[in-house]
């Protein structure tokens, strides 16, 4: 299968030097690019400012700073893919003025923010027949399953992994796996590597 | 010499996920440190969220995260140093109200920022006769020389260096040396390792 992965945060720029992000460290979603690559599907990944990294030669790798930039990846590479894989943490929110320069410290500042687009929704309505979905939820634990569940459905996505918000930058991960179908399964918390390749499992066989 | 280092960029949280912060991608602190340790010195690191580094088991490392976190590990390690290098990119700004859990994308968003506490010009007043500040200015290039050297008597520091935009994210640095005594000195664009090594002969000559 061609499959499309997402991962890493959004920087949405409000000068020349600063940004509003958020704590995304797209381990999981380079996760699952080499899990994907390992189970011998052709993987383009769409990465974000996360650094470094070191992946097996055979992935395709974009990189994206804003969601902006995303949008237009995804507007290039979704048509070619079976699967899409939103593992990327898409900032919602962006100021709506980007200064040039550099603000100075000066004065007291607001900030007026505008919601960004809605990648997952929009690559979900722009689906064919024999595309599939996958998004990421990262709610408070107590919620978790109810806002999940009800992200799936708002953006017609086929499946989506929610995931507590206490997996943030961490090694390892807990998750539960729900899809439109009915389909809802807990995954035990391990390793992210581990749960890289159960996720690819679930995410291939829809 | 005993030298204590700032590196990388502040992030100011705005809820559970998100947060405000630059450009900084703490390389050129690194390569301080490296250089510092290098010639012999004691180096302690204070170090933003820049992912994993890998540098000489010789210098001692603290991590932070907040403008906050960074100003309670000054107060604790200042005062046993002889030089401080501020190469941290602390962020002017945070949100006054941190939300708790994760704001949700529905509605619009005004963000109200406060300065953050003035880190450079706090190390500069707490510093003894033996001891000495250096900091960094990054400003637009055709200011770059005039802001500087006003954020240096404004600051108190005891030398700055001025570096344009341009610099951030980039592994070549080109930047002008000046001390609050009078001297000025081109350092001409070059490796951010070889930078590191003529800025530290500098700094410990003040």
């Amino acid at each position: 299968m061609r499959i499309l992965i997402t991962a890493g945060p959004t920087r949405e720029p409000i000068d020349a030097v600063r940004y509003l992000s958020n704590r995304s460290s797209g381990k999981m979603g380079l996760a699952l690019a080499q899990a994907a690559s390992q189970a011998g599907h052709q993987v383009t990944l769409l990465l974000g400012p996360v650094g470094d990294v070191t992946l097996s030669a055979a992935i395709s790798i974009n990189r994206f700073e804003s969601c902006e930039d995303l949008q237009k990846l995804l507007t290039e590479h979704w048509p070619s893919h079976d699967l899409l894989i939103m593992a990327a943490a898409v900032a919602d929110y962006r100021p709506i003025v980007v200064q040039q320069g550099k603000i100075s410290r000066d004065q007291a500042l607001t900030l007026a923010l505008e919601p960004t687009a809605d990648l997952v929704k929009e690559a979900a309505l722009n689906k064919q027949k024999n595309q599939h979905v996958v998004a990421f939820a990262l709610e408070e634990p107590k919620v978790l399953l109810h806002r999940a569940t009800q992200k799936m459905h708002r953006k017609g996505v086929d499946a989506i992994v929610a995931n507590p918000l206490q997996t943030m930058d961490s090694t390892n991960i807990s998750a539960i796996w729900i899809t439109a179908s009915g389909i809802q399964k807990n995954m035990q918390t391990m390793d992210k590597m581990d749960f890289a390749r159960d996720l690819i499992n679930l995410a291939t066989a829809l």
